[in-house]
């Protein structure tokens, strides 16, 4: 018995069959191009190809797709989808169950890659946890009693949007100071471009003058050599990142908080000022840390780093037919 | 069938004996004590006494207590107790167990409220919400699938912690600039001795100067006066809440967030800002207000006034036996 879960990224579209035991049994990649039917149609062409070659291994359970995008639950169509420019009301699960002739369980990308972390990963120990994804954005995915939380239409989880700066910069989301605008990979890039602008950051303007390729790694190399304004910056991220976790434990105390994605490659930079953060801002961590013994069983949240890798959002997709 | 609901307050002790259909059948009120053997006695009594009174009314379910401070589930003890100083580790429940020879379920009272305002109240209609307490402090009670969610240790829900004004005032809890420094009835007088101070609100030194009792109910009867000052300051705790309502509404997406509590009587003058800043602080309210008609069901959540008033916490302490 396998699954098959579809990762359909910016850029590259992945499908993988899943065995129930979490086993990845094969796997296709290829890039995204802009046309999203010739997309879809080289989903359909992957997924069958796959199950073809997987006919000796037992039946199909399902097809579990992870969209960048907020979905509509009920109709399949994505919402908005700022990364996949020209997929918004297109009827993308339906589409897809007309060429595959079964059904599909769409799903938001950061929510199934905290299905993921929760079935494989960071999260396997426990029943309730959230996960942060940093990349372009910030995404969120909240699992709790074991199974993704939706919320009333399917919007919950939009943790990259959680303010942190009442006046900060503005974000896409027509807010402004949103998590997202500190802590992604993106917002690094930009608060590096401004400390350069700002002349305050001599090091990085040599590395962006001298790099073509000049992003958050460059950053966090940077940071990791001691340049001050690269460090900065990266305490700028953990902290947006902290004042965000610290709230998400003051609401749900949570026992597992996965951060993931690839900036969360950054750990090493962002970490200290994110628990510094953590640990201010959460009324439970100070409770908790100010009589120990008193209170059995696991004291705090636990903040950890995802293991799964770019993996945690194509085994989350395949969970979800193995899970429903 | 009827159950047994005390809401033990900073100020008042209060019981109630409240029927499977939700009517009260009975209450006592007495005020609180200092002495908290003094007080456990007397809410023994006035249990003890309300069963009689109710024989022929038929059994008793059980015991649900309300108290305000932050209990650890597993020993029935008050962790912290700010607004009950002196009740810090004291078995609670054992002791009322032990008096009353009955077992007797213990909740911190913003979450019974909360299930008080779901099972009775606003939220009667869902089966997720939260509800916000507006009091001496900012109290917090979520509801998912029904029930109280109590998060790993018990500690979910401490809503008025969640920050607002990343250098804002100073809390209680140790951080700075939780929603509770803005929007609670202490930080309205607060706000408003703080104008006062700066020479700027000759208006609210008018009231201070002839009201012995200045407090936020006379900032409020000011602010509906068109006071500028006072109505500035029901602004800053309205965006408070908005920036807390609209952070919960990104994480969740309940559909229905409720506000109670004494100082939730100063809706007219917080509401506006409030509904402001949940609209430019939600991706939620922005995505599903982009596009109408495109989401079936209810689009946004609703955010209503509490409608138990003072009752809420005891009638939702009464209903912890009767939905366990």
């Amino acid at each position: 018995m396998y699954a098959i879960g579809v990762d359909l990224g910016g850029t590259n579209l992945r499908v993988a069959a899943v065995g129930s035991d979490g086993t990845v049994l094969d796997r296709v990649q290829t890039s995204v191009v802009p046309q999203r039917e010739v997309v879809v149609r080289e989903m359909c062409s992957a997924v069958r190809a796959i199950t073809l070659r997987l006919k000796a291994s037992g039946a199909l359970t399902g097809i579990g797709v992870g969209v960048p995008g907020i979905i509509d639950l009920q109709s399949g169509m994505l919402y908005a989808s700022p990364n996949l420019p020209g997929w918004e009301h297109y009827p993308v699960r339906q589409e897809i169950e007309r060429q595959l002739n079964t059904t599909v369980i769409l799903e938001n990308d950061a929510n199934a890659a905290a299905l993921g972390e929760k079935w494989l990963g960071a999260g396997r120990h426990v029943d309730d946890m959230c996960m942060i994804t940093l990349g372009t954005g910030v995404g969120g995915g909240l699992i709790l009693g074991g199974k993704i939380w939706h919320g009333a239409i399917g919007m919950a989880g939009e943790l990259g949007h959680i303010m942190v700066e009442p006046e900060g910069h503005p974000c896409g989301c027509g807010s402004r100071g949103c998590a997202e605008q500190y802590a992604s990979a993106t917002a690094i890039r930009r608060m590096a471009q401004e400390a350069i602008a700002a002349g305050q950051a001599p090091g990085l303007a040599r590395a962006a003058q001298t790099n073509k390729d000049f992003d958050s790694q460059t950053v966090y190399d940077l940071a990791m050599q001691g340049d001050g304004p690269a460090r900065q910056i990266f305490r700028k991220a953990g902290w947006a990142l902290g004042v965000m976790l610290a709230g998400l434990i003051n609401t749900l105390n949570l026992p597992v908080m996965v951060i993931g994605g690839g900036a969360s490659a950054g750990w090493e930079a962002f970490a200290p000022a994110m628990m510094e953060a953590v640990t201010f801002r959460s009324y439970v961590y100070k409770t908790t840390a100010a009589a120990p013994g008193e209170i059995a069983g696991p004291r705090n949240t636990t903040i950890l780093r995802a293991t799964l890798g770019s993996d945690a959002g194509l085994i989350g997709a395949a969970r979800l037919p193995l899970s429903s």
